[in-house]
């Protein structure tokens, strides 16, 4: 018998869309995974897209699902003519497609697992595809529904139908399950930045350290792993439906951001000089280049700013005679009330109403073209130079790689980067506790006022409260989910002499926040640390974790803390510290431990991208992480001496990550060093 | 035309030896690497010879080259016997076999090259697959040659190998290099200690790091990639030849170990106390735990310690009875010798004699079978317990996975783990400085003498010889190759008021420190640079640097850390910080550069294992190490002042990494924390 190679006839390529026929190659997947039932979230189109046409070529029966039935459908037919003009029969039945489906919507991720059981009887892959861009804004500028949304569609989606799909699997004896992540996810023990992305970084963050933390508790039956695609030469990229692609979207972000960071940055410089806030925003409506450079009213920093802007355009724009659009100046007051700039004045109120007496005209643009394509260019230009080969995969290229790494029956647990290679800065999130804060950085708090949010971890934070009463703090504000918390922390305290101070928080951490701030001044420090402990449930059992509760966990330990830091991020002189879970003794090794490092990993992403971004900002505000939970259950505390120790540790950390910077003797480190870290106790 | 799948016969699962056959996956890799020339180096069983077959399967023209020509040919039988069944033709041709080649040699290479090209006219796989177990046995125990050839064998012939293949793979405009490393080499920037195989993990670490330091120098033409598979259940776990299996090698191992390393502590302990070293090696000697268990004249520690031993046999071995073999007595001595425990005895002459005056009989085990078993099957359980799936993949499994793996064309730079998800504990690689050493730390190092050994980073030493001479040391030991580059590090230290000395160093350093040691006394704190600086040349060009001048740099930078850090954990009270290269401004991102990264990355191997081996040691020495280079380019100082800082955070480094330990308040950590750890300044 001679080999027998399956040439795809030439004309297949255009058929398809794919850039190229992959010969040599394609012909050798058919068979790869016969029978194998695959279902596909966002398969319409990009790598799910190509993940679909090679899961069939390779004999799998597979349910694309996605919102529109007509791009499912058009998606469906390219598939199903192809392998129907290689040979295959019966190519309408083993290729479906459910429209409708909206991975943000766990009601609507059911229907796609029941319809998959009742078109082919069961599942063997889950294949976590879909997922939305995010927001596409600095942390600071985004609202709280636009973060939620992202982790629905991106990251609890990939749990909700994991916990599903997970009974089948186990009661079927295997079962594959691959999320769909990116490079910006970071890899393994590291995160990585992705500045304007936040949202978007923590969600691919987090389906990343899904796969790391829990692939112990669905083997052997289930493997479970993610692939992380660097930047993929096709759809995602390009721009689906007309709109821009992704370097041309950064291409206009780092123009607008540019422009609002250093509005908003003269505003503030002028009000710390004195000048009355309203007064300043009442010139700024004006939206007028020239007339602010010119009038001596207005305050000196935002006259040099216009000056500098009306000298920035070409006639192709507008954007050198309007400081302004509708949206950037939303954005501004937006972060001037969400910083407490407004408190005391009537602009609280309007903040978010159109204020600009004057708007850049609709027949023209007000970014200048030549420059987005510049900035666009020059991220491309980046990209590509990071890739060690110079160039980036096509997503045919990425979903071949991916059909074979799904016949791999040996390894669960890990990241498959299929782009390869990247060379980008990342932060290691296992960083260990060591040294100790110089004696200068401890004195300058002497007097100041400190924040720590927390509800059932009292030792913890009583500790750093006590080590914070003995820097010589004047206030110490606990704000407290409920009262008894409170009360429970603050009786734990050592005598704070009347400087520990109590809040309850109500509906939203905002308020809290306000208040605080209103009654005692802006904190030199704040530390947020989970309001409620993680459940220690998974997919086992009667009362398992299901994705609503899923959502609950994202909620109370990483969205809890993107709202204390977005809004903290506007305050002047200000360190956070954000703090993962716990996992009380005896419970190591378990759902929550699990969980807890789950939660370590994907907050990771967010403090190493919003301390990135606070850079750009004019409070500068660093924002690092300590983490309770080690990655290891030998390492954890097995004892009362061994907890009080690790109490210790988290109180020293504290003092590490929450006292002023230093000096700028290592200038060019301090920020690596002193910002976004990651320190387990 | 119908989908077509070749099924294998049933009989071939058992003709090849395979565990089972791969039914529904094996079928499809036919034709995958149709026409391609692999050239794998020990092919003939493991890993490779899976490889082999596969590769074959898949339609690539094979040589496999090894040391014993019989196995190769038993091999190629095999996989030409199975191919003809199916119904391949010319298999003959395809699958060829060069016996004879050892890769710890570079002549023997140089053939491997030349006789595949002349066999096939190309090469486009070139597979590093061979390799040596190691030493198996610590650190300090291990002898230089030793060390040396498990770096020839597993990491420089990779190296040279690379260097032969690239011009021509460059011409072709393709090709690709596959390290076989295992997942005891770490990770992208950690390390992993592994305990007894320090030569082994820095071989391992080395194939990684070369893939990832030196992608972007071989790009875009060749992609360079390593795997990295754990535990795999077959011929190298199982043992070949009839010789014990890796797990029953451990065992043995952690018995023998543990024994020595016993009455290493008990002779350290009892000369400490003021016994003269020659009449407890003298006692020793008779080597019976009962007569020595009851001799009043025999230290206390020892008698001690052979009355457990005693206490410790069963019938089947003759342990109980005595203390020692002829071989651990031999590690005995030398490590008396190597840590100058001997000096001005008559012992420093005779320690490697073979000096028992009584051996365990040769017709009983000494080792007790049933405790090898038992320790075996721990480090068995530990293992698979560390499997996301609790199980270890074959061999074919890791090649079937790896042949996919090498179909991709868009990865490089990248280590894939085809065992999937172990979890192991690993140390940051990129650790930054922070924190400052306290005050109570460097009080310790009053009165004490430091080591600086270096020759051309003169004003990094000469920071470290002033920092540590305003710690109050009482003598700073300038060892220099050559006396002109002690010279220019002395005088660009300040005023040492006569506290600073000089060593030339000769032909070995151990001669040098031994003078040290007998001048000046056992150092406080041991700083380690490389005595030469690194080529800026890889692959390009006429004096591009070929293997042998590789080997110059993993002798230079990494063997002679591994000399000065294995006599230097056997001082009592010494830290040792080891230096990775500097690469001069200007060089970043070329080829020095990509040799600094791998040296780093390579070198912590080396310092995460041996910090790991200290704490079995009665001396406990901490190991560290510190980092010149960055792994960006762009991290690198950019002008003198930067240059200057770099140098001032060097010193303060040597200050955390060299000043003794804190005091045990963080007791279970002290060891993560201040063992092992690798800072980049």
């Amino acid at each position: 018998m001679r080999p027998i190679n399956l040439y795809l006839p030439e004309s297949i390529a255009e058929a398809t869309g794919a850039r190229r026929a992959l010969v040599g190659s394609a012909e050798n997947i058919t068979g790869l995974h016969l029978g194998k039932v695959a279902l596909i979230t966002g398969g319409s189109a990009g790598i799910g897209g190509a993940l679909a046409r090679l899961l069939a070529l390779a004999g799998a029966r597979v349910m694309m699902v996605a919102r529109r039935e007509s791009e499912l459908e058009a998606a469906r037919a390219r598939i199903v003519g192809e392998l129907e003009d290689i040979g295959f029969a019966g190519v309408e039945r083993r290729v479906r497609i459910l429209g409708g489906i909206d991975v943000a919507n766990l009601d609507s991720l059911r229907l796609a697992v029941d319809e998959t059981v009742r078109a082919f009887g069961r599942i063997d892959y889950l294949i976590n595809n879909a997922g939305v861009s995010g927001a596409e804004e600095m942390a600071v500028d985004m609202n709280v529904d636009a973060w939620r949304h992202t982790q629905y569609a991106n990251l609890i989606s990939n749990y909700a139908l994991m916990h599903m799909v997970v009974p089948m699997m186990k009661a079927q004896g295997s079962g594959y399950i691959l999320n769909v992540s990116s490079y910006f996810g970071g890899e393994k023990f590291l995160a990585v930045s992705y500045p304007n992305r936040t949202d978007y970084a923590v969600s691919k963050a987090g389906q990343r350290a899904m796969v790391e933390s829990m692939a112990r508790h669905l083997g052997p039956e289930i493997q479970i792993n993610a692939i992380a695609p660097g930047p993929v030469d096709g759809d995602r990229l390009a721009g689906l439906g007309g709109k821009p692609g992704l370097f041309e979207r950064r291409g206009r972000l780092i123009l607008e951001n540019k422009r609002l960071n250093a509005v908003h940055a003269a505003v503030v410089k002028a009000v710390r000089r004195g000048e009355p806030v309203a007064g300043i925003l009442g010139r700024l409506a004006r939206n007028d280049t020239v007339q602010l450079s010119h009038d001596k009213s207005v305050p000196a920093e935002l006259r040099e700013l216009a000056l500098a802007c009306a000298r920035e355009g070409d006639e192709t724009c507008s954007w050198d005679r309007f400081l302004l659009t509708p949206p950037l100046a939303a954005k501004l007051t937006g972060r001037l009330k969400l910083g407490g700039w407004l408190i005391g004045t009537d602009w609280a109120a309007r903040a978010e109403t159109e204020w600009l007496l004057r708007v850049p005209p609709d027949d023209q643009p007000w970014l200048p073209v030549a420059q987005i394509a510049r900035e666009a260019a020059k991220v491309r230009a980046g990209v590509l130079s990071q890739l060690h080969l110079g160039k980036m995969p096509t997503e045919t290229e990425v979903a071949q790689a991916t059909v074979f790494f799904l016949a791999d029956r040996a390894v669960s647990g890990e990241t498959f980067m299929p782009s390869g290679g990247l060379n980008v800065e990342r932060s290691t999130t296992e960083r260990e506790l060591f040294g100790s804060p110089k004696a200068e950085r401890l004195e300058q708090m002497a007097g100041k006022t400190v924040w720590l949010i927390g509800e059932h971890l009292t030792d913890y934070v009583a500790a750093a409260a006590d080590a914070l009463l003995g820097c010589g703090v004047a206030n110490v504000v606990l704000m407290a989910r409920t009262a008894q918390g409170a009360a429970a922390i603050s009786s734990a305290v050592g005598d704070g002499g009347g400087r520990v101070q109590t809040l309850v928080i109500g509906e939203a951490i905002e308020d809290t926040l306000d208040e605080a701030l209103v009654r005692w001044g802006p904190p030199t420090t704040i530390v947020s640390t989970p309001l409620a402990p993680l459940p220690d449930r998974l997919f086992e059992g009667s009362d398992s974790l299901d994705g609503a509760g899923f959502a609950e966990v994202v909620d109370t330990n990483l969205t809890h803390h993107f709202r204390v830091a977005r809004k903290a991020s506007l305050f002047d002189h200000c360190q956070v510290v954000l703090v993962s879970p716990d996992v009380p003794m005896g419970q190591g090794g378990g759902p929550a431990f699990a969980l807890a490092n789950f939660v370590k990993t994907t907050l990771h992403a967010f403090t190493a991208t919003i301390a990135v971004e606070n850079e750009r900002l004019v409070h500068d505000v660093p924002v690092n992480q300590i983490n309770l939970t080690r990655r290891v259950r030998s390492e954890e505390p097995r004892g009362d001496a061994e907890h009080a120790e690790e109490v210790r540790r988290f109180a020293r950390a504290v003092l590490l990550a929450g006292a002023p910077l230093p000096d700028a003797e290592d200038s060019r480190y301090r920020a690596r060093v002193y910002r976004g870290m990651s320190i387990t106790v």
